[in-house]
């Protein structure tokens, strides 16, 4: 056993993560080599991965449980905006060699209360221990009924846009995280803060989006990239306002203080909010799932048939030069 | 633009991962937050996930298309485990920062030769720019028929003990690249090194085993070590002769040369043959099974009613004390 009590990889897979496939009979009790999974009459699977890394995605002393929420959520906020149900989830996860039990047990806590908010067990995965920064894979799987499905690419000219719940927290939270806004109230900053390292998936949202909308996405490179990712997989421009993008109280406050921060709001991302299009028909049945979910859904503009998006507004608040939304690689 | 034309996660995805979605319409043209996956009628799916980490399970100046083929062969080798058949993978990958465009390539070269050969196109995942080392992630997504399954927990007293191929060249081969097997020649240090690098999955094998074998693994911590997998999932004990255990000529040639060796061929891993249990009455199925695939299947022992695992013939081996497989975090 290692000096900490942690032990090997199979004694850590057998405390920290076999209990977190209990209720899911495929997943073999994580001892096996594969999972097996197995849909409902009438549904067919879909799959999202996504990796977070500390340092880029999170800050590696962000609280373990939180950490552990992350990665289930990003990955769960990219079923959501295909309107699937979550089935279950593949973790791999790098550690640093000198990782505690401590942590582990609090990343696990974290986990198990994931998976059993959002009824997605842990089926299978892999673990390391590794000399880099805590790295950590997911793949989220779903199922979606056979004869429907919300993507990128259905937007059509005339639909209103919509995102749900408020924009621009997750970048605000990431700048708050590390001090940096100057003026902000101890409230708003642990709100912002919370934001970016807690999403929340908006699951039921894109399950009933399925018959309503005509695609969707989640808000995680940044409100004006994605919705760039909708036009571009879809054949067609935008037409948005600023002043109709929903903020939070604590956004508010903060773009009050530092009118700087406006083009955070578009282009910061990390929000894991659905921005979803509707055709005007159908603009009635987004106030109805809005009011049966207790969620916010603003309109903030329309699909046009040109190219590009235009930001009505944009001088009123100083975003005349857009950052299109974090790039990895720039 | 980056300063060596790689350009941003979009363009880097777009250029080397997209076309490697060919064929799969449900990857979406990995444009898409999640991959849409159909299975054919009769068939349920089954899910595993490996990391593999630079410097850990490769080398980092390994050529990059045989580190492609390594994380997708270990993948798609807990698929042949299972009898599954491969439908697709879903990778994210932290590259490092400094990563070149002919690194990429050749990268990207090497995932679509595997993809080709293994009918599994790459549907979805992620890429990251980090400062740790190459950190690869894959799900691998099978399919298996409805009323069969192939796992580690069915093995039976009575039981032969087969495993596929030849066993310790993993091991060996990590040793030789490092430059560590004195005597060796040129031609059987390269075979060992190539079997490090590039393993075989045995998926035709798996999916013939469904009818014919009570439990499989396939050997990725060490011989012993996944037959231990077997003995516990099943309940069961196993005795098993070192001078029935198939070695190629380098390896015989390696053992020869130092016989300190023997450890690593029983302990050492990394092999991806198939270690699998066959009941006495389907003894002909086996042979059958070797001559259709032209693959060499060696009965080195059998399940025991007992517990634990019996090397008879370990002295004549100077194996008394043997590791039970590589433990990441002992």
């Amino acid at each position: 056993m290692a000096k900490d009590g942690i032990g090997d990889e199979f004694d850590l897979i057998a405390r920290y993560f076999a209990p977190l496939a209990a209720g899911a009979p495929g997943a073999l009790g994580l001892t096996d080599d594969a999972a097996i999974v197995d849909l409902a009459q009438g549904e067919r699977l879909v799959a999202a991965a996504d990796a977070l890394v500390a340092g880029i995605h999170f800050l590696a002393d962000d609280p373990p449980g939180d950490i552990a929420a992350k990665i289930v959520r990003v990955n769960l906020s990219d079923l959501a905006a295909m309107g699937a149900r979550p089935v279950g989830m593949l973790m791999t996860a790098v550690f640093p060699r000198d990782v505690t039990a401590d942590w582990l047990e609090a990343f696990a806590q974290g986990l198990k209360a994931d998976i059993e908010a959002f009824a997605s067990p842990l089926i299978g995965g892999d673990t390391v221990a590794g000399d880099g920064p805590l790295t950590l894979s997911l793949t989220a799987l779903g199922a979606v009924p056979l004869d429907k499905v919300l993507t990128r690419s259905g937007a059509k000219a005339g639909d209103g846009i919509y995102v749900s719940g408020t924009v621009g927290d997750g970048a605000l939270g990431l700048i708050a995280a590390g001090g940096g806004i100057a003026g902000l109230g101890a409230e708003a900053r642990d709100y912002l803060i919370g934001r970016y390292r807690v999403p929340r998936p908006r699951l039921d949202l894109g399950i009933r989006l399925l018959d309503v909308g005509n695609a969707a996405i989640d808000v995680s490179d940044g409100l004006l990239a994605d919705l760039g990712h909708i036009c571009d997989c879809s054949g067609a421009g935008a037409r948005i306002r600023v002043a109709s993008i929903p903020l939070s109280a604590a956004a508010r406050a903060a773009v009050s203080a530092d009118s700087g921060l406006w083009p955070k709001i578009l282009g910061g991302g990390d929000d894991y909010e659905l921005l979803f299009t509707v055709p005007a028909d159908r603009t009635g049945a987004v106030s109805d799932i809005a009011a049966a979910l207790g969620l916010d859904l603003s309109r903030i503009g329309e699909v046009t048939a040109g190219e590009g998006i235009e930001v009505e507004d944009a001088q009123d608040f100083g975003l005349e030069l857009l950052d299109p939304g974090y790039r990895h690689f720039r």
